[in-house]
């Protein structure tokens, strides 16, 4: 047997695209000693982290709660409870997400129209209107921040014309929820996941989810049975209702670590979290002017959360991200798809949006491309 | 706005079918400060937690990793991974456990063969045999230790029976494994799953698997494309293996806990701590026969980590567990389907499995029955 020695991670300053750095009550809430998930103490707690996660969302949607996996599965849990084989689906591809989005429709069976916009900018609403003209989808998919590219989508307008075409409205806001406005209700936003570790501050691995009663009737009254069994609603339902009906185990430290992350996004107030998340935005923009830098992504429809920084010509992006990591401890990530090579992606959600981190960053920056 | 109090779980030995008790260095490692997922530290640690992982299921598979989701995640994963519509599928059922795989195959488009046994009872190869008698089924899928009962059905046999009739074999150790022997190469076995919060002691989200390189070129060559994107093992191995093409975010703080109670497992040695498990269970079953209780699960098969307690005659199971919780703030399961009210589930797993609890459960059981 060879037995590994105890894992003791470096101490880094997360500026990525997520994971962000957790607060320490996150943390200590982690540590804390395990209940049963059917534990009545645990149990009350499933009912505030709801409570807390419908306040965060703007909705007043029963079905809301953290599915047990990563965003990504919160994405899949959508889209397997809500399309059929056969079903027409329009999802808007602006970077990684919509291109996961368009993979996941059509391994539920769907037929999907793309509509697409280059990376780094955002969905038009004409875009979809057209898309749309004379056809009735099921559904219409959009991802609301593009973490690959970091532009922010607004989704008022296209959920507007899906509900025309009488289509469900499914909105991605892994990376918007809890750093800038995300109003499910205010919307009309059928269906949405997000991620607990982008601006939520809390570790990976559960995904918050709602559905509008509307898109929950649908995910009831299926002609074909869901294909997942782990994401499948209808017995999810019973276990995140009122029957708790054992459906698998919760993860629960998992669960106190978001319960605890929701209630700091709930102190600070939403609107002064996004301010937060605004401030330190501009703060880093107005930095990177001064150093020649730019963002990459549309002028106007910049995230405040997660910054395209513009890789100069000859610079190599990937030495800086090194030297960034290894002689300062701050990890930025690096482009997806086309975007590779050509941008920075840095991250300033949740705990890791501070005036000092920005100038961390700054800083860092400043030395290396001098030497 | 409505913020809730921050939560304090209250101090529970957990003898239940699961979590078990964390040990208090997983607990520490879980609040360790978060890593990028792609970080060169994180990575290491992934491997480490691979090659641990591969001395604990006794496998020298290359792939082997731990799915972002619970137990019932990894059941997922290889269903959805080795089954396409149409494949025959022999599924064992003599519990929940059973049930649900035939569940599962089913919406992968299996046909499903039932081999079925009476709750609490084994698997006997003879059925197996006879269901596949001139017949080549695609996969047999046994569960290893029935949570649900409380039968531990050997696997070799079958697993021999299985690869003579040229099918795959599935097994389910989210409850055997680091409790009683389970010997993936020993055995032949093609595909396993297993949990965290059982006999490993780590909090529940994540579902150890292993795929045999056969089981592998079978997801590798498939048909029809898997229909689960999450658990796509052609898309989970450039992210678990040496690529590191990002896939999904990795639970951090989970696999710490991982890799933390891994450890713990292979610094005890897996045949002390079977014997652990072994001993424990035996004094329990003298101790329950003291207090003229039995256990209902087939003699000869029962497993120590998980005892089918008889609720005598007349005694309300529902109020003892209640009383357990609340007067002694000890949890044990419910019975589940047929052996719900007719028996108690009393867990002595990972770290959960010491004389001290033994004790402290029997008396607590002998306070409670006297009054």
């Amino acid at each position: 047997m060879q037995t590994s020695q105890a894992f003791t991670p470096p101490n880094r300053l997360l500026l990525g695209p997520g994971p962000s750095d957790a607060a320490p009550s996150v943390l200590t809430a982690l540590s804390k000693p395990l209940l049963g998930h059917l534990d009545p103490a645990f149990i009350g707690m499933m009912e505030e982290i709801k409570s807390m996660l419908r306040q965060i969302f703007q909705t007043e949607n029963e079905m809301t709660f953290p599915v047990s996996g990563t965003g990504s599965a919160g994405m899949e849990f959508c889209f397997v409870n809500l399309i059929e084989p056969g079903d027409d689906v329009v999802v808007c591809i602006n970077g990684v997400f919509g291109m996961r989005m368009a993979d996941l429709a059509i391994r539920c069976g769907a037929n999907v129209t793309k509509v697409e916009a280059p990376w780094g900018e955002i969905i038009r609403p004409e875009q979809v209107k057209e898309a749309v003209a004379g056809k009735s989808p099921k559904l219409i998919a959009l991802v609301h921040a593009e973490t690959s590219t970091g532009a922010l989508t607004p989704a008022e307008e296209i959920s507007k014309i899906a509900h025309d075409a009488g289509a469900l409205m499914l909105l991605d806001t892994v990376t918007s929820l809890g750093g800038c406005e995300v109003d499910i209700d205010g919307w009309s936003i059928d269906a949405v996941y997000s991620g607990t570790q982008k601006c939520l501050s809390c570790p990976p691995g559960l995904a918050p989810v709602s559905l509008s009663p509307k898109a929950l009737k649908i995910a009831n009254n299926r002609k074909t049975q869901v294909q997942s069994w782990y994401l499948d609603v209808n017995l999810l339902s019973g276990y995140w209702g009122t029957e708790r009906v054992y459906h698998h185990t919760a993860p629960i430290s998992m669960n106190y670590a978001l319960h605890e992350s929701l209630r700091l996004v709930l102190e600070e107030g939403l609107q002064t979290r996004w301010a937060r998340h605004k401030a330190n935005h501009e703060k880093l923009a107005a930095g990177l002017k001064k150093l020649g830098l730019g963002i990459a992504s549309q002028e106007g429809h910049q995230l405040w959360q997660l910054n395209a920084v513009t890789v100069p010509e000859e610079t190599d992006e990937a030495q800086v991200r090194k030297r960034l990591l290894e002689e300062y401890q701050i990890e930025v990530g690096a482009g997806l798809g086309p975007m590779k090579g050509k941008i920075w992606r840095v991250g300033l959600m949740g705990e890791s949006s501070t005036a000092e981190n920005v100038d961390r960053y700054l800083d860092a920056m400043t030395q290396i491309l001098a030497h």
